[in-house]
């Protein structure tokens, strides 16, 4: 297949997988690690998210498994457990391996004992958290989990960064409407779309974002990656960052605040990325079946609310998401020619052939 | 002890205690729940939250219960129990005591579990959403809860309200700090906030807080409490409050969304509202006095961050809060005349005497 000639491409994702699984291969990394950490960026791709994705990802994952920064082969493992709880140790492992680990004694313990919490320490970057709640949904089950991050956000009233954007993630199975999946950055926007805009050639962000280095409120793209974005909603995105922070990484040991190791940069050492992954039993509380009932009803409920003018549906959170998801497995997922041509020569560096293209 | 002539009264939080104990009491709930409800009320007003405190809720849970709206002698237990989770049915008594009971039974369940979920139908309204977590920092656990409450807030992009403005709260224990305590509602402010101000004679709300009834921006307190609070940061907010709104009450089977029953009507009927109350173990992943020690030094990392022009001090989740109960327990809370006036003959008419005041 030949590149088309215009400046968007479109992959396949099952090529891309496949090829993003032989980079990591390449590198060192196991075929059923390397899968994982595939799977993970490229749905990441095509939930429209390019921030978490191939687009992104690749370049540095490669670089700090080069590096010898990130493990290539880790031995995660549990490193205590009492009842539903676990802590579980990443030993420097690409984040999506040692999160998919976590997830899954989460959901056994679960099962077990109807609720579950899993702290991590010794992680990586573990890309996009919503991932991982597709192994809670799947076993009937609520999934959460939460990150930190190298700090990209002050306190509030601060003019110093303290705090990563520090997500939360949240999934809950319902029945024939499918899971309803929150994945929100606690800043007012996640600074990975900061980044690609910066990579697609924007020079300009909306007010309220970000502050410069020294602080102060800017609009500018570049002075907004050199210096901190802002909590959504101020004192209360603090408040759950600040929390985040603590579940991810105070329980469980993890480098937290300005000792986390950056992504970009600190190559001579592990991140030490601190994580937390929950599940829930619905079952626990009652049928599952009339539990899935009450969801469709409020999904339904929700959606005939009258709407705002200008406003042509109304959404479920990680709806938009699922919807792109759908249409991109059939078109193919967008790539922008310099985004294409970099993912190419790192697999070319590596003897992977290039994920193919589609006919435009 | 004669009322001061200025137009603010100074009130002692014990006198206040033993006024809104036995005011419940005259009301047929039992000395140890009035006990609660009380604690509740009083302490809401020390952290400086009327809105939550005895200022605004001791007359509209007075109504409820010489209604038969609310039941004073409920039979608060457990519906279902399942290794870290358990049902707890609040048989339609005060939310402050179904509450206070099912964070016990959350506290007893991750002593024994590591983690716990307990989630709470057929409860009420239940204050301050705070009040429960000391529960669980006493016990040297993180504490969670989440309620939900009748609708005031659209999902984004609606101009009906479905959701309440739906708090979460979640506190963690730390060395010589004390705890950190997150309350927030899910809306940019809480509705009962906006209560208050009406109360106290003010006319406006800053913009971005609320819509009228038709579903249209507004900065009138009177147009606001007749239509609906916005979520705090757009989707984000509304996605919180949708994850609230199902962790207490589609869990549990309470009621949901406008199937709740009114705080301030429906009078025929309890109000069914669902909670849910967790709790975490910190030393299920490494000794207590480590996790203590990395919160101290969190906390004194981020008060050292240097502050932006204009603002005195970094400040942790809560600790406003805190200060202002320290202040009020020495120099009394102070009321509003009318407030003060109101609360008086809501005791006349049961024959509590009035709680007494501070000498100006």
């Amino acid at each position: 297949m030949t590149a088309p000639s215009s400046e968007e491409y479109r992959l396949l994702a099952e090529d891309l997988r496949r090829f993003t699984r032989e980079v990591f291969q390449a590198l060192g990394v196991s075929a059923e690690h390397a899968a994982i950490m595939a799977d993970s960026l490229v749905q990441a791709e095509l939930r429209g998210q390019g921030s978490h994705g191939v687009s992104r990802l690749l370049d540095i994952y490669v670089k700090r498994l080069q590096s010898g920064a990130m493990n290539p082969c880790p031995n995660v493992h549990i490193a205590a457990q009492r009842g539903g709880t676990a802590l579980v140790d990443g030993d420097n492992g690409p984040g999506q391996v040692v999160g998919h680990y976590a997830m899954g004694v989460a959901v056994r313990l679960a099962e077990e004992h109807g609720v579950s919490f899993v702290a991590v320490r010794h992680s990586s970057h573990y890309g996009a958290a919503a991932f991982f709640l597709h192994q809670a949904v799947e076993a009937g089950m609520i999934g959460f989990t939460t990150t930190n991050a190298p700090p990209n956000m002050p306190p509030w009233g601060g003019r110093k960064p303290y705090l990563g954007t520090n997500p939360l993630a949240l999934a809950v199975p319902s029945g024939s409407y499918g899971p309803i999946l929150l994945d929100m950055a606690t800043s007012v926007v996640a600074k990975g779309k900061i980044l690609l805009m910066a990579k697609e050639g924007r020079k300009t962000i909306p007010p309220g974002w970000a502050l410069d280095a020294d602080g102060n409120p800017t609009t500018d793209v570049q002075a907004a990656l050199s210096g901190m974005m802002l909590p959504v909603g101020g004192h209360k995105g603090y408040g759950l960052a600040l929390m985040v922070e603590i579940l991810s990484a105070l329980l469980s040991g993890a480098d937290f605040g300005p000792h986390l190791g950056a992504l970009y940069g600190d190559f001579h050492r592990g991140q030490n990325v601190g994580h937390s992954f929950g599940a829930l039993d619905v079952s626990a509380f009652g049928p599952k079946e009339a539990f899935l009932e009450r969801m469709d009803t409020l999904v339904a409920e929700i959606k005939a609310i009258p709407r705002q003018a200008g406003v042509e549906e109304i959404l479920m959170p990680g709806e938009l998401e699922r919807r792109c998801q759908a249409r991109y497995e059939v078109e193919g997922i967008p790539f922008e020619a310099p985004v294409y041509q970099e993912i190419c020569r790192i697999g070319e560096g590596l003897g992977v052939a290039p994920p193919a293209t589609m006919a435009p």
